[in-house]
């Protein structure tokens, strides 16, 4: 195979020809395999950083420190990196040292080659187009770096709000359809006070879609960036009004709110918008499980267990066992879910672990933010499409489990009080007789016409104060 | 001593004649001593319990599902306890089981105990003031639980604000004092490039503020109550209008923007907005304890440090080492940090353990969040005063540092070029020779001139594009 | 109130002249008030330092480097200390910073004072007998203060070993009580075979008795001191021999099996142990949590939940809900499990924040594993006094559940094949018939005959192979 | 593309030809693809299952319960999947619901196929060797799954194994290189006292080399196996006498300590051994990412930091600061122990939310320590192989920090007492003077000819006791 020369300030190294990133990608290679998942896995990273060298060209041009010529070719290349026709080329490992150094080069790297191929040059020939001097210009990996993985991290969202708010969508349709399913609330696991099955989903419903407000404070937070900071914030190398310039270019090509950060020295090294998201990640993951916590326990039986809903079966649930069916969608959602969790104590770690003028734990940020993203999108596209679209009652079982309850005591409080509901519930459990017989029939504490007047279905399900 | 007689469902118990609480709370003392830590601990509790308690009585009067005299004695058995004047009563441990039905009801007893003095009875004669009958009247733990916690968390949250704000203020005042001493900006550990220690200690200011922020978006989740849900949301043995009346209540007498829940069966069982708020403090926690690492290497030394800063003396150092002094002060921080992020693990899980229509974990997470905000507010306190206030400047040594540095080389690339400044810096280190020697004198890379009209002073703090 | 001046090399102070500790406490607690927890509140890290003291003094005193007359008195007041009649002079935050100094120089400064008044002199007299010189002589904080905590550590253990073998005590006199009660056992919270009561409780002795194996394993950690080793593992300022010789001292007064450490430089800054110990009471708090879980659930009900056993009621479970019992002790159980998980992190932390020849995050570390501790063992014998010894099973319910239930057809499997017999479950699932309908009756698979001997009691519960 | 047609109780589907899995597997598919890795990523899992299959076939057919010649063939088949001919075979996400049976089925259809076409038969031809019959026979998910695991992890544990031991051998030969190299120790960042670099790396082996301990303890613990359990651990469907059998074949075809469970109730839920594993694993990336921090701060600078060691230079540290180097593999290293430390967190909940007589969270388990233990492998060969081994030191430069620094003090401590050595501290440290000027020249505290007696290179390495 075909190979060139390219030396750095650490020496020379051949490449093949073919390949369009330099010496700097092929030493990240050679250094970190962490993880074996390279940058294209993620190809809105890859995208972003297009925007970042299409951006920061266009401004340079634009400021006179760039070559027309140059910037354009940069410009067109980046295009390229856009569209994501070199995805094959941005191989670094999502886990790296150096701050993302790696990955700004691989870009640096990837888009000079295009841009000299593009020129009627060879690779490698970076006198006419240089990763570090054209390419990078007026950047540094501590700004170029961040803000496209901001790009990317905003882009992410929005596809996944799009899901989180198709699984709310989907556990309101089953709200409707249950409206009128009578069955007992439990507190504590013990038997509490009727509610509608209906309600129960409306609010699996409302806590997801709160995740949306949430999702979207992380944006307003991850639209932050600190393009014209260059190595530390204090902007060395860059010309005067290229900050905003460059901004003013991302936000344009990109048509995101992105805003520059007031303190360029703060948000270089800060990463306080990311442990934010990834809070909000964690969130989202701790409602899913005990939402499927809820799942799990709400269809458990099916003879010895409170059965009141059924999943649709997906697969046999034991190789000894007979017919068993489990529930194994949100099983597998809950362990995302602890994946999800865990990968925020990364970010809290790597955060923590920042020092002085930068954040150099910045990759395992981002490859525990994109993992966390990615996997919480398929776990909710999951549990939609394979089992709450699917969920049926069993009304008739539910509703005779509440009228041989004892929680129903509750509602007769504001005739009877307290006390004396309450020696009715401890007898009905002693004895095992039930309510109706104990306070219509045996005590005589309110006549059959106000208990009928009580316990109607619609006054069960959204009860109405009854003295 | 003097004994009354009380019972409940399960019995009957001796009551010490002078305490207010009754059975319930006897019992609670008996069942949970985990900590050690009780209730009175955090007397914002107290009081918000006092507020929900006064709140529901003027609610119930209105709707005359109250006897308005057993209400008004209600209401100023109520403003004694907001008052402070039983906090010594409130003596169930922090972590207990029940959901905080004890503390719900400690605080049922206490009123009504109160209430009954006022009118002239004993204490224990529940027939005129009942604790569940009246005190408890349109209420369950489930709703007055987390809305007197909600109470005492903004108001918490208040002050813990302004702690946070002073703390950023000194860091302010600091940046200015330090706004003309120039330092080496480091990335890596590494040397970078030149900036103002100003501009250092001016980040630390504005990481801080930001929190302030993330705080305001915290008390806007944790405003949002759900009095009127009672048991587990559907609003069982509440007057109709009652939800409605008691928030507007208690908007009135606490002053603060308390909304209820669009929601309330979900409201009854989610802890999202605990969730959140542990997230933010430990965002702030990170960043301190990231402040707090900064603020430790730049005043490591004296002689085999960075000893760019010098923290207040605050005492000896070493039980062996004389003279030794120790940066002690971000060291506790560090270790609040520590504690903080270790709790917000605590409410995550207790967050995905609830089950169904309440989470019975909440008692934990009252008792991370509550030491959390407290052990947050002392360790800032303790670094604004102990600390930072006291910081001076080793202006003369790091101004030579950076002078005898090689990170200034990045200041040429613009004239010089990338490679040619590598160059130079690979030569630096390995001869030992300075920049300006191998640029100035012996490659004359660039004049004298040049060279003094790029590193002046001004230049390396805020530097501007010379080309 | 009389007062005495004391100094160090930071200036002097007025100390009340009735305290034993000395200007280096009175600093401390000046600088130290995160938590308001003292040290006095674990009594055993007093002791533990008395005999630090009390060994270095015998050490010092037979290798001649301390006057034989102090070292005497520095015995006699450390006995005193080591005696507990001084607890309440150590008063230093449990969370400081400074890696334990503080604490330590509380008890040089404590133990000089007692040995002073010994002596017949005043407090405050050191040129008699110095905190530092005479006390701390051949010491660091860094050796003494991790031994002292190492000692304290653990005796903890001896007594919370003790703790948690009674709790798998009373799970074993469950086992047997409920060795022929005939359950239902759960995969996946679906029914699956039979089995005893008994064995379930039977698994819960065993689960938590493998946890004694666990914490031998960390006591053996935990009993590797680095005394001897001085400020960084050099031994500088001790004599020859002295590391030996303490440790020999040491393990006389303690009785217990200290080991001094074979490489001083790593056991001076490792918290390997610290973070094995808290690994496993994080183990210990999974599995009780898990437990607590399967309690809740298994008495769930009591009329729309599983029913299976009945744990004694403790309290009234709502102020709303007449009657109502919660499973109170599992749910503060699980709690208490949420803060040592909490906790844990917190462990994790700081050992990982340890910079070079020291952890100086120590002290959150024995905040941190002193408190989980102790709250595991408050955990343990509440679950077992308020619990586990008054729980009775339903047995003629959950053996009515087992024969009404599907997952015995698994039983058929040897005998009709696992496709068959899954035929029959799904049948049974769908129409509501028994499986000893549909395999004997309706489709003639085995004969009553075969079905009996494949179902009696001893089989169901303890299964043979039956074909 | 030919297709065959399988069915299970759910109905019937069309399965590629070509393909050995089948039906459930199939599905699974299906259903999980959450993170996209496939149980063929491990192939120590796989080889785990073909293990168990083998030592099944074996025990059954000697027991009687499973034909001689179809149980041959099942041992031939399972040979073959031992041998890895079939991991592309093994496709099912790592993350699934079902707790492991879609792969423990994708073993039995894969071994069912394999020995089907051994025989002559078609793939699918399930009469003449059916998966749960003949494959699984005498077997669970709820056994085989956590068997076949157990013994992949015990696997990979060896190598991992040697692979901290050659990182601890590479410590230790650096340890011996720098024995004479003079360097102050720092405590909490403070000049302490002088040491040998020899001895700091000697601290970075010793470390790294207990882990080897910790290891082998988890081993142990990961060696208990629970064959012969089933569906829950009663036994149910397993001929006596098998589980013994089925665990002495299963250490004769593995060659490893396996021992089978003494409680198999609850060695069929507990999931003790992994959660200590996991705990083990995160104590080694706590002291992995100590020692990388420690790394990093000695080689800081080079011209404004410690600049002790010269890590070797990978690759540029920089686009825009030339001739910038980085500590990039210690990064990495940090940023994996990171990984780790969340992974841990994800077990704890994965352990914790096991349910009554399973734990159906063990795949997300599988998944998390399969990845920790890999990416700790890469990070501690990239480590050693990539700086360990290219470090140097800085000699001459650690030696004159010494001398001029102010620790050195320390060792007068015993000559003029712990208050005038302090007095010296603080007058160099404000006056800028050195330690023996004062000492011995200003002071005359001492003859030259002691200090000269004191301040050898040989007693400031390894200092002796002067008086």
């Amino acid at each position: 195979m075909s190979k060139r020369i390219e030396h750095d300030f650490l020496g020379e190294r051949e490449i093949p020809q073919d390949v369009y990133y330099g010496i700097q990608t092929l030493r990240a290679l050679e250094n970190f395999h962490i993880t074996g998942i390279p940058i294209k896995s993620e190809p809105l990273f890859v995208q972003g950083l297009g925007y970042v060298k299409k951006a920061a060209a266009l401004a340079n041009k634009e400021l006179g420190v760039l070559d027309p010529n140059i910037a354009d070719y940069i410009v067109k290349a980046s295009d390229r990196v856009i569209n994501g026709d070199y995805n094959d080329q941005f191989l670094s490992d999502l886990i790296q040292g150096g701050a993302g150094t790696s990955v700004n080069m691989n870009a640096n790297e990837v888009i000079a080659n295009v841009a000299l191929e593009m020129m009627g040059k060879k690779k490698g020939e970076y006198e006419f187009c240089h990763p570090n001097n054209h390419v990078n210009c007026s950047q540094s990996t501590n700004d170029a770096y961040p803000t496209a993985f901001r790009i990317a991290l905003y882009k992410k969202l929005v596809e996944y709000s799009k899901i989180l708010g198709n699984l709310a969508d989907a556990f309101e349709t089953k709200a409707k359809e249950f409206s009128n399913v009578l069955k007992m609330g439990r507190t504590q696991l013990q038997d509490a006070v009727p509610m509608s099955l209906g309600d129960e989903f409306g609010a699996f419903a409302t806590t997801i879609r709160e995740e949306l407000a949430r999702v979207a404070d992380s944006k307003s937070l991850i639209a932050e960036i600190n393009m014209g900071a260059t190595a530390i914030g204090t902007g060395v190398n860059a010309p005067k009004g290229y900050a905003e310039l460059v901004t003013k270019h991302l936000q344009e090509i990109t048509n995101l709110p992105l805003q520059l950060a007031g303190d360029l020295i703060e948000a270089t090294y800060d990463t306080g918008a990311y442990v934010q998201l990834s809070g909000v990640l964690k969130r989202t993951a701790v409602k899913l499980s005990k939402l499927c916590n809820d799942l799990r326990l709400l269809s458990s039986g099916p003879r010895c267990g409170l059965n009141e809903i059924n999943l649709p079966p997906m697969q046999p649930g034991s190789s000894i066992m007979p017919g068993k069916v489990n529930p194994v969608i949100p099983e597998v959602v809950n362990q995302t879910a602890f994946y999800v969790i865990g990968a925020d104590l990364t970010v809290t770690m790597a955060a923590e672990a920042g020092q002085l003028q930068l954040n150099v734990m910045e990759p395992v940020i981002s490859f525990a933010l994109f993992t966390s993203i990615t996997y919480l999108e398929h776990a909710c596209d999951t549990l939609r499409e394979k089992c709450v679209v699917g969920i049926t009652a069993n009304a008739e079982h539910t509703q005779n489990m509440v009228m041989q309850s004892i929680g129903i005591v509750t509602q007769l409080n504001p005739i009877i009080g307290y006390e004396k509901s309450a020696a009715i519930a401890r007898e009905a459990l002693e004895s095992g007789k039930s309510v109706h017989d104990l306070a219509v029939k045996e005590k005589k504490l309110l006549t059959q016409e106000k208990w009928d007047e009580i316990f109607t279905f619609k006054n069960m399900i959204h009860p109405t104060f009854i003295k």
